[in-house]
């Protein structure tokens, strides 16, 4: 199945960003590893065990660890070339997002969950890897600060929800939602959209 | 019924001081809504996630996320205005605080559980939701460093179930619990009342 | 049982790593104790949590709470004396490791989990404790960076699961993987082993 597909790429791509970070923070060849594994496999199994959808992913598939381990173990190998594919990595990088945020969505519907809920169970699976990665390596998550990251993720999987409410094709939905979310993040990295920051200087005083 | 009515103002009060963390560590409007959801729900779901007590609150009724992020909206854009209410802010964090404690001792209770695992639900539901706060915004949480912030919560979880042992009528034990839980809150502010630190200096070598 | 008591040993060491860390942040006492019972049950209750298995180990038992909480408390009254106890604690310290470790993989066992599961349940339990205790005191995690701790962990819990494939007897599994891998922590220590790290200045302009 294609999601399958797009979803083995999508953790190797975060293991491989997971690792980098590990690396740049001094970590050893254990912690690579770990800190590639929670990236990759840390949204799902944060929005399973809010969902009480048990058994998580890489606990009924432990061929995943073994995907993310082998890509922190190469990624801390190879580092030293993986400037060359800088493009790629993004490009890859944000076709994870987009399909972590599809996956996550089709889990919270499978369970009947409420179209909200729905939204915010693909922008789980979607960010909260890459948010754990950060409190690891102790520094205040990418995503609460950035580029539209979590933007499109929610974009993504409102999108995914509305063209299923408006009864097309499941596999045409996954399609068209990977697409536009991608199309939607490769347009925010290239032109550096941005969400609005906040004068916080008013605020002293304040707890 | 008066619980859920405080409920609703807690989680708008704990809302309101995560949106607040968010903006003075420079976070995108996406940071500050999800601060502030996390902050005033967080501690639920931990205590939820914990106690293997399913659905969630917010997944059962999807309004508390958009409550709490309106909350979080409406804080980034007025915050300029805020600090004229900082009295108001802390009395309605404080009666957050016991309110939280209050209803996370009942769900506890509604399970059966050991007293003692009831007022510890009740402490997680109070102050778990601050702790998630400040590890996303990378510093020490306050509640482990601050003023009498848990043990209000310890104090009056303590309360509640003693009043129910002692078979008061509930809405009775909610009223007192709350009302002497917050008086301790307002003291311990008023007076800067602390738990003791400790000399570390003598503990150099270790670990 | 032997693995019984050697569990309270270990939830007690883990307990003063925990409680010496939170003074050392200047933590207050309700810090010092919260940071103890995370350090000393965190472990354990992630495992749980992703592996589903509930009531949780402290919920069903809360003496366990009570007594890493008497442990941070005696930790803090007492910790101007500790120093002369560093080997004593560093050799509890492995010995709870390699513990949490072996009861980590008999909990995953017991519910049918594939080996590798097992295994991974196995080095949850013995490190994510401190993972959780360094996360909340503001720092990457030890245990990613450090001699070989984690290591010790997937040895131990690697051999336990082979011996008992060889239908070794579980009380001779028990205590021969208790006993390697404490030896094999003791060793990393004595001879600063460590695992590689990686040469990180040819990764800038990453992500």
């Amino acid at each position: 199945m294609l999601l399958h597909t797009i979803y083995l790429i999508a953790i190797v791509a975060e293991a491989m960003s997971g690792a980098i970070m590990g690396m740049r923070r001094g970590m050893d060849l254990f912690g690579i590893c770990m800190i590639g594994a929670v990236t990759a496999l840390g949204g799902g199994s944060i929005r399973d065990v809010l969902l009480g959808h048990y058994p998580l992913g890489w606990i009924a598939h432990p061929e995943y660890l073994l995907f993310t381990i082998g890509a922190a173990v190469v990624t801390a190998v190879v580092a030293r070339h993986l400037h060359h594919l800088r493009a790629v990595f993004l490009l890859v990088d944000g076709l994870g997002l987009v399909a972590f945020c599809v996956i996550g969505c089709d889990i919270a519907r499978a369970q009947g969950m409420h179209p909200a809920i729905v939204v915010l169970a693909g922008l789980i699976t979607g960010v909260f890897g890459g948010l754990l990665r950060d409190v690891l390596c102790n520094q205040i998550p990418l995503v609460l600060q950035r580029e539209l990251y979590a933007t499109v993720a929610l974009f993504t999987g409102a999108l995914y929800v509305g063209l299923l409410w408006l009864r097309l094709d499941p596999a045409l939905a996954v399609l068209a939602s990977i697409g536009a979310g991608l199309a939607f993040r490769l347009l925010a990295m290239r032109f550096h959209w941005q969400l609005p920051n906040f004068d916080t200087s008013r605020v002293r005083g304040f707890e």
